[in-house]
């Protein structure tokens, strides 16, 4: 693999809509968008065009106001989606239409009632029409994760000799395990000739959360694209979260893959999106809940205040976070109790700490988070023990 | 390996209550912990016996009270933890001690200022010590995620000959890939010359977003606990979900592996847990979460309708939720439109359907949702248009 760069498609706008209670006006989604090319993603899935005139209306306003990004519409593969998708994009300076139909054999019956050759044929018709409007054709072979591997081997190859710059692999009910993930990707990488013609691109769903770990998988077996979203929303359990999958290749430097993305805007920007969609996030999210770099255990406190990367792989300030927080509870120990005894201007002796620590802990059993003003309480009323020499 | 299941130890009192502000009182924690009893957990961490009195009081009580599950009580390789923790742990009618020490040279070394010799040494005699008051002792190599491997198996072999019935391999810092950690587990099977005398044991963060991938990595590679919370709450970023595992040890049979849990408690005790720490589930939590079986997009509904099996792999009903939900938004179609109306009393017929989804966009394009309210003023101001035969 010569190129190691992870694209990073964003879908907060598309499938993360889809959540029950999300819509969006337009203006709203201008707005997320711009952020969204600030922070340095490469394509932004705008929207579906045909599904409503709302959602056609904001995949034509964000085509015209983002320069930088490509920005996507979906389509299924008729030729109506199509030429509604085209239209709307007409405007955009990277335009590119996300067309694909299902690869399953539970899709192809129960939902298409069809046959694997009809699909082919569908397949390749829907990619060649959206090439008559633009360069960029994204192809999604939906539900692959649970298609036959010789048939989805098949369907790549088809769609990518239509013309598809970019195939996209949807775990679409988010069944799949990493290993297996991973090994689909590597199958179609050894048995579809034409496959570096094209960048293959994980696209995982959070059912039994293992969206991120399967996009990893993917990017390992050579996947060169992410779908995914701000927070992991989306439909159901959501999305792969973007800015996981982005700190993890950050992280692991030894995975030798990179992304584009402004880190320093990952907690800025979970903010916008948890308030204008009104989805709360998790406290216990990772990377972006407001726990995420809180400590209040007694062990990693001590842990943390003597060297951070005992308990802290990634520091607040990479992703825009505020400063960690120590949490004193009934968990926390006398290193964090002096520390912050320290901040609010008392140096206690490590006698006087034994003697506070007990007093201390008689407040934590009856409250939740002891606070700075109960430390004032048990320092300005605490008198010194004799120091028996 | 003879033995498939997967022992379940509950760690949602232990280290899911180190969330700032989640303490619990012991009446609650008592309420909790019948319930995890209930569901069928193996193993209930209970509480830090030493770290206060209220959790020592906690500890104390869910011994006396429970009867099937295991009772365990954490410590640092200690022996005044040890002793508290044996003392809180009398009633218990299985109880289990669970001490360890830092494994990685950077807990060994800003930690502790010691040598991997000393830890050793630590490490056995508190192991030795809690093996005097039970027989049931679990040992932790803290940060074993970040520690050389070869020493972690060292102390892995030293700690089984001491009496350790289980080992428990956290990846404290959640800085681990799936793949990584499973080649830890297998690389101690394959050097630890007395593993098969313990379970080995998976504790795995999620600053990452990974660690319910990375237990499922260790039981492929043959650990036999995975250590989790009921939400996937604790500290920073959380412990790896208990419903998340639990579900993908169901679903996935290929595995081979199982576990005792009822699954259709685990909405219900979600829930409770919820209420009782006062910790929000994201709407699109996996398993738990109030969307986590709603469908809104147009292409997912169709399908979902024809047959749910083309998009949900999980059945609310097999984990307690109540049924699936559809919800209608600018991005449902005409099938939803159209199942909806039944649902409320209205057979309209498929150009009936065409004209009332026009309408229906409109209300869906101005509304985050439609209710059945607004339907029923669609349906009422109706008037079927002539039938050109």
């Amino acid at each position: 693999m010569t190129n190691n760069k992870i694209h990073i498609f964003d879908t907060t706008l598309r499938d993360g809509e889809q959540v029950p209670g999300c819509k969006l006006n337009t203006k709203e989604k201008i707005e997320l968008a711009l952020q969204l090319e600030l922070l340095g993603v490469d394509v932004i899935e705008a929207g579906f065009p045909i599904s409503s005139p709302g959602d056609f209306a904001s995949v034509q306003e964000i085509a015209k106001i983002v320069k930088n990004a490509t920005v996507c519409g979906l389509t299924r593969a008729v030729q109506k989606d199509i030429e509604v998708a085209a239209e709307a994009l007409k405007p955009a300076v990277r335009p590119r239409i996300h067309t694909g139909i299902g690869a399953s054999d539970i899709h192809i019956k129960s939902k298409f009632n069809t046959t694997r050759e009809d699909i082919l044929e569908r397949a390749a018709k829907a990619t060649k029409l959206a090439k008559n409007f633009v360069d960029d054709v994204e192809f999604f072979a939906e539900d692959a994760g649970r298609a036959d591997i010789s048939f989805l081997a098949k369907l790549v190859e088809t769609v990518i000799a239509a013309g598809a710059t970019v195939v996209n692999i949807p775990d679409t009910t988010g069944y799949c395990l990493p290993h297996q993930y991973g090994e689909k990707i590597a199958y179609l990488y050894n048995n579809v000739p034409n496959i570096d013609k094209a960048i293959i691109s994980c696209h995982c769903h959070n059912d039994l959360g293992l969206a991120t770990a399967n996009s990893i998988a993917g990017a390992i077996a050579g996947a060169r694209q992410i779908e995914c979203t701000i927070n992991g929303i989306g439909e159901r359990a959501g999305n792969t979260s973007l800015e996981e999958v982005v700190m993890i290749i950050k992280q692991h430097s030894s995975l030798g893959l990179y992304t584009d993305i402004k880190t320093e805007m990952l907690n800025p920007l979970s903010q916008l999106v948890s308030d204008t969609m009104r989805v709360p996030v998790q406290p216990n999210k990772a990377i972006v809940g407001s726990n995420a770099f809180a400590h209040s255990s007694g062990i990693h406190q001590d842990g943390f205040l003597k060297e951070s990367l005992t308990y802290e792989i990634i520091t607040p300030e990479e992703v825009g976070a505020s400063g960690s927080k120590i949490v004193l509870t009934a968990r926390s120990g006398r290193s964090a109790l002096a520390h912050r005894f320290q901040k609010i201007g008392y140096d206690f002796n490590r006698n006087d700490i034994d003697v506070l620590y007990q007093q201390f802990l008689h407040v934590a059993d009856t409250k939740k988070e002891v606070e700075d003003s109960d430390l004032q309480v048990l320092a300005t009323n605490y008198v010194p023990a004799e120091v028996n020499a």
